[in-house]
């Protein structure tokens, strides 16, 4: 009997390791013959390093970049254990979380430190690279992130124009001679869920824009800073980062990010599923266990149980998802592959204890479900 | 398809009816043509005479009898569907509930109340009682109890002796002459799942006189009292009352009921058990669905689900439970014929929150374990 255990992360509790850990020593005390294979997972979102460093047996490296306000911190992003890929989360260069809540203002928010830490994988000799854009503090369209790879972004006088979102109304010219070279080479894989164009009322400064600091008059500000930066990158390379959904995930990072050579937007969960090899090596399993911290009936949009429970499907896989915890409208999820949910709550309390409770709780809800199933199955 | 669901009431959330629905409205949703047989449960605790008045689809009656302080307090017991037995909880009429933190006193606390529940339940017609004796106020050797059906408890000056276990060291005689005459035509089968004795450190006094707000110097007199009352009771009725197991239970309640004719001490859930004729009714099951609100490892001393489940095993039935939280140690129950436990929580959060989401959380769970029993069984 083959069992693959495939989770996310459970946020702030287990890394996805670790929860595949609690769960297969759930099941173990059921099954202990069976074949386990753990395949830590992630949707593009916070983790997705951690996870794709665990799932590959590869490694991280931490380095020193350029934070949203222009202060240094350390970042790590991941290499796979193959030496082919970088996995880098734009949150650990340009994340909110960076920035005082008091000091959040995305008018002068930059990107640069992910444009950074682009610069450092590159000098592993990768060809590929997994971006997360998720959890940032920046609504720069990506300037910071081109400008440290070697765009050069100018204003009227020929002068580089400064960082944050509040300079791009001054960009007269783009040029993109004296880029980094060896993104020729690579590809760059982004992890996208959204669909929002870069301007507009979907687009990423309305959207996203308050909730990274800005007031009802930058948001205005800010979009007509980006659809002029959109103009010039029109002009001056013939790209249009204006109109393709997505463009307006992470403060127009989408965008930003088309101005480079081989990169695709690319559902997150996907990525990670082709990057970890998960439909062949689920393709001759019995049976498949997810989970997450949070099943919600907004999980149908692409979280990572709905991407594996979908991968398991197209072999007709039985899939059982554990949870931290267990939303309104978590049923629609049914409809999407997963067959049976269970939250790994044992007691009331508080959302601490829940926490620091993750891995005992996971194992004894892995264990229960593998009683239940064996029970049903009488031939475990 | 045959599913039996016999839970426990989900105390402060559901009766056991209640939780029963639950349940079955959370295994329709997968199995909508099977036959379901609902079978509210007890362990002779609090919910005792809402389950089996549920169960037997019978009535309650309410009745004004004297609370364990001497106040008048109104109290239901119920009757059967088919009138032929009462059903009495003590805590309703001598409940520690109904004495106020400060007035706790078991020195003076009578179990008269209880006396007057039986006595109301014979005017009933019926053949025999069921009497739950869990969370009682009183230290009185049940005392009062006799008082109110007839049983003369006199001093040496033939006064009655007052209500209260301080006023038993001035027992000098017992007198059954008068006692209630309709109890030698029926049984009284009395819920009882401790086995301490009467008397001694293991006796009613020490062990739960301290939680009815006996101090230590109390706890030595009703000691010294219950002795006493057991002496003079031996001596004028040939009964022993100090040795039996059980007989301390309810502050020495057991004991004081053993001077009736009639009277047997059982395990609580056998009771209900055999009341509900669960063996009958699960005899054909296909599968067992059982729960209560917390399961842990005191579970195995006689609660609901152990006895559900140790019925259930006899005719090799599958035994799911369904809890509202789950404490350390609860594996053991595996060995006790329960074949899977889910906790039921969905959120963290109040305890609050989780027994006013007990329906919804219990349906929820239910849906989810049948969902996983028929993915394994393939054949729902």
């Amino acid at each position: 009997m083959k069992i693959v255990i495939a989770p996310d992360s459970f946020k702030e509790s287990l890394s996805a390791l670790q929860a595949a850990e609690a769960i297969e020593a759930g099941f173990r005390k059921v099954l202990p013959d069976a074949e386990y294979v753990k395949v830590p997972m992630a949707d593009g979102g916070e983790g997705t390093v951690q996870s794709l460093v665990d799932a590959t047996q590869g490694r991280l490296v931490e380095t020193e970049v350029t934070a949203p306000l222009g202060n240094p911190v350390k970042a790590a992003l991941g290499i796979s254990g193959d030496g082919q890929t970088a996995i880098i989360e734009m949150a650990a260069a340009s994340g909110l979380h960076l920035v005082p809540p008091s000091q959040r203002n995305p008018l002068k928010t930059t990107s640069y430190g992910t444009g950074e830490l682009i610069q450092a994988a590159l000098k592993h000799g990768i060809d590929k690279i997994i971006l997360g854009i998720g959890g940032s503090a920046t609504n720069d369209g990506g300037a910071g992130m081109l400008q440290a790879l070697g765009v050069k972004l100018l204003d009227e006088k020929n002068r580089a124009i400064g960082f944050g979102g509040g300079n791009l109304h001054r960009l007269a010219r783009i040029d993109l001679a004296e880029s980094e070279g060896r993104l020729k080479n690579i590809t760059i894989e982004v992890a996208c869920d959204v669909d929002n164009p870069l301007c507009g009322s979907f687009g990423a400064s309305s959207v996203f824009g308050p909730q990274k600091g800005a007031t009802p008059q930058m948001v205005a500000d800010l979009d007509r800073a980006l659809r002029h930066f959109a103009k010039i990158v029109k002009r001056d390379t013939g790209i249009d980062i204006l109109t393709p959904a997505g463009a307006g995930a992470a403060g127009g990072m989408g965008g930003g990010l088309l101005v480079l050579p081989n990169v695709v937007l690319k559902s997150g969960v996907q990525i990670v599923t082709e990057t970890v090899k998960l439909a062949e090596i689920l393709r001759d399993a019995d049976l498949v266990i997810t989970g997450e911290g949070r099943m919600d009936a907004q999980s149908i949009r692409g979280k990572t149980p709905i991407g594996v429970a979908k991968t398991a499907k197209v072999y007709g896989k039985p899939v059982i998802a554990l949870v931290g915890c267990l939303g309104d409208g978590y049923e629609a999820v049914y409809g999407y592959g997963i067959d049976a949910v269970f939250p790994i709550l044992r007691n009331s309390g508080s959302l601490a204890d829940a926490l620091a409770n993750g891995y005992e709780n996971l194992l004894s809800a892995a264990q229960n479900a593998a009683r239940l199933y064996c029970l049903a199955k009488q031939n475990c």
